[in-house]
């Protein structure tokens, strides 16, 4: 209950700190606050709008919009979270032979199969033997499971390298805009200065090292000392899948810089066009010989995308290479002072980088839900941007990887007017009105950044299936209206 | 793998953030890296010592030394990770029928059943609702769920709190010494100052509201604006149950100098003495007829603490009453950065404020279990003080409370002498020492504070009660051997 008068409280808005006042997050911003009152609205008086349901597609959740779980996933937290059944005839009528036998083996690599005890900091080194391994298996170069922590989701990992780089505003962290939210909200938490490199929206958000070089002398000239760079590979909100040319490139410039390459790989498993092939970071570095004294690379993974999309679970990792021994231990330090990340999550976190092989008695039904997710996202992906692209002044990248698409709007004089006229920013003005309209949730551009004077919003692609045509007809007949009232 | 030669690499422990060089935390310290290096060493040459195994006393994790968890909690959780399960015939061979009942109550609250979708930044509205129910139940006093942040453990909770406190290193805390070195690790993290108040040993750990006044006067004195007092209630390391006209003068203490009042409430279940009763600070402030524009407070709970020790699953709320709605608003904001906390730690969280009830089928089994592990620790806190207070040059207050004992060794001259030969601190010194003679691990007074030229060390009661006997002729042999090399 907020007090409403609060002249003898102690805290105001006046005296709290200034970088929490700075830090937005637009994908749970404005525009959701809307969306949760209208859900109200429609819970207690169903027929007030002329629909019958909120469509949130304003952030990668896909298991909020009806997407399964893997079940052999689920199956073995379910085990693990209650071992003691595992001694009990009866519990093999209920699960998976596969799963019986992967939650043994994890339980046994726990002391005490205790579940319920806090870990080593980076997380259960067992656990982290296995994602080492699955690093492995993927790049085909090792992976040291003392270079793993594990998290809960990608997001406290990224915020501990922020804390660990940025001492004050004149540290500076390269950031692609359009760029995810949480890494312009954990730099203004941390006091730094998020410097912007441009992606190219003409050459489907290509990332330019020309602009990398620009950029950086820029910083440079007003006194910022650059310490790393961002790359989201697969993009977000922008979909794009790099070549391994320019993740050479990328690279390169890293080296010569001196920058840390922060690689948020989250969607490394969100690919949805035959001609691009997700590459780490680190095997791209390998495979270019740079080894653990040329280039400092930290890879950030999370069990909340990818087929499987199990954002509750709060699961993740990062891997660290190329760091001294001194300040390991400092993000040591760091990550002892939370203890470790929640147990349930660094077992999913193993799953997912160790997933049912061919030859597993499970492996058919496994591959069959993770192919029919993986096919129907990319379907989807595909079905929403052929409809972006129809409506007028409406131009959308292709959703090469990842969750999301990100149309440029051209929004007509009179509809910038208009949210002027209401004290809003034209790109939300068209999200807000989307959404009263329709229910569908999708985030204004401004939320990510973009080229100044250009329009865009996000939307993901997780409705499902048999929803994707009401949201085509829903978003193309408010667009047309729109356009008709607005339209110069 | 840690670089060694790193003359090439960006980052170096000269330009990482100073507030994570400044940050400390003991209890995950040196001599637990020792513990860990010993414990490999007996792995690979099991006759290399003395002593068998080593024995982790030096944090509250009750599961890590064979605490069992409450089978009702885990059935639940079981059946929420995997829910397709609940509409299979076998599972009421496997379950109980409360924890169906249960997990089919909260699966219902959450949309799709989607425990692996992020919930609302604050937490699934349903368990929030079942937690206000449980505060009520245990205060008497009404709490609103939309007060109520659930988050991973208490740590980020009390992380949140400071972020939003403290801007500048003029930003004070007032902090119990000793304390639990999470409080004075995240004021070091966010640049803040940490304002000691001594807890009086003499008379069992009090907390003296003159004290408070001077300390507080002293720091205003050094131009420190003090924003919030500390209390962890019951203590830790220090073991003490606050009475309630000591919660009454603290409430007014803070509500008179417009101090934000951060109860750290974890041990709330762990109270070994008749005659001691946990009251929280917000029904003591309500009795008082504080109310919402009279103070303002937050109490962290967590779900790693009490009879269920789930450290590993990383449960834990705070609610906070007393914010203006502008600053609940920013709360709100950082909190949903982070998206939102795990969701198997937030239905633990709802279930350990809502256990079983008399008249469920469940009860007696689950009263049972609970009671089993509180009259235990009860017991094993008796033994350990009392063996304790029978070393020389030992006193050790009582554990009315939490899961710790914190003994003063009043150390001989030629010890204080060999500690500083050895570059060390005296109670670090004695600590090694231990750890290297029996195993036992435990943690330097210095790592939470103490008046200076005293020394203690924490020990948890935590070893289970067959081990007790062992640990205490292994601790009281080593104590006398160390005695007799170093006695003035």
């Amino acid at each position: 209950m907020a007090s409403t008068s609060n002249d003898s409280l102690p805290i105001s808005i006046q005296n709290i700190n200034p970088k929490v006042l700075k830090c937005e997050y637009a994908v749970r911003g404005e525009i959701v606050a809307l969306a949760q009152r209208l859900q109200e609205e429609l819970l207690t008086n169903p027929g007030s709008r002329t629909f019958k349901e909120i469509l949130y597609c304003n952030i990668g959740n896909p298991q909020s919009l009806g997407q399964q779980p893997i079940t052999f996933f689920r199956e073995v937290l379910a085990l693990c979270d209650h071992p003691s059944i595992l001694e009990r005839k009866e519990v093999e009528g209920l699960f998976s032979e596969d799963a019986i036998r992967r939650a043994s083996k994890i339980l046994k690599q726990i002391p005490g199969k205790a579940t319920g005890a806090y870990s080593h900091s980076q997380g259960i080194k067992g656990l982290r033997d296995a994602i080492a391994e699955g690093i492995n298996a993927r790049d085909g170069f090792p992976a040291d499971p003392n270079d793993i922590f594990l998290t809960d989701g990608a997001s406290p990992a990224v915020h501990m390298m922020m804390q660990l780089l940025i001492s004050s505003e004149k540290d500076g962290i390269l950031c692609p805009i359009p760029q995810y939210p949480l890494y312009s909200a954990s730099i203004a938490l941390h006091g730094g200065t998020l410097v912007p490199y441009y992606l190219d929206e003409a050459s489907g958000w290509g990332l330019e090292i020309s602009e990398l070089n620009k950029q950086l002398e820029s910083a440079k000239s007003k006194g910022i000392s650059v310490r790393a760079l961002v790359v989201i590979n697969p993009g977000n909100p922008t979909g794009q899948v790099l070549t391994e040319e320019n993740q050479e490139q990328i690279v390169k410039f890293c080296k010569q810089e001196g920058l840390v390459l922060l690689a948020d790989e989250v969607y490394q498993e969100n690919i949805y066009v035959p001609d691009k092939k997700f590459h780490s970071f680190k095997k791209i570095s390998r495979t270019m010989g740079y080894g653990e004294k040329d280039i400092s690379l930290v890879s950030f993974q999370s069990v909340s995308k990818g087929y499987y999309g199990e954002c509750g679970k709060r699961g993740g990792y990062m891997e660290i290479t190329g760091f001294s021994a001194d300040v390991r231990e400092q993000i040591y330090k760091v990550a002892s002072v939370n203890l470790c990340s929640n147990i349930t999550g660094q077992i999913l976190a193993s799953l997912v980088m160790n997933p049912p092989k061919d030859g597993d008695l499970i492996y058919e039904s496994y591959r069959a839900e993770r192919d029919g997710i993986l096919s129907s996202l990319a379907k989807r992906a595909k079905t929403l941007e052929a409809a972006l692209n129809s409506l007028e002044n409406v131009t959308c990248n292709k959703a090469e990887g990842a969750m999301y698409l990100f149309p440029c709007i051209k929004l007509p004089e009179k509809a910038i007017k208009a949210a002027e006229a209401a004290k809003t920013a034209p790109d939300t003005f068209y999200c807000r009105q989307l959404l009263n309209a329709t229910g569908i949730v999708v985030v204004p551009g401004s939320g990510f950044g973009q080229v100044p004077g250009t329009w865009h919003f996000r939307c993901t692609i997780l409705p499902q299936e048999d929803k994707i045509p009401a949201v085509v007809s829903r978003l193309t007949d408010f667009h047309k209206a729109f356009m008709n009232e607005y339209r110069d």
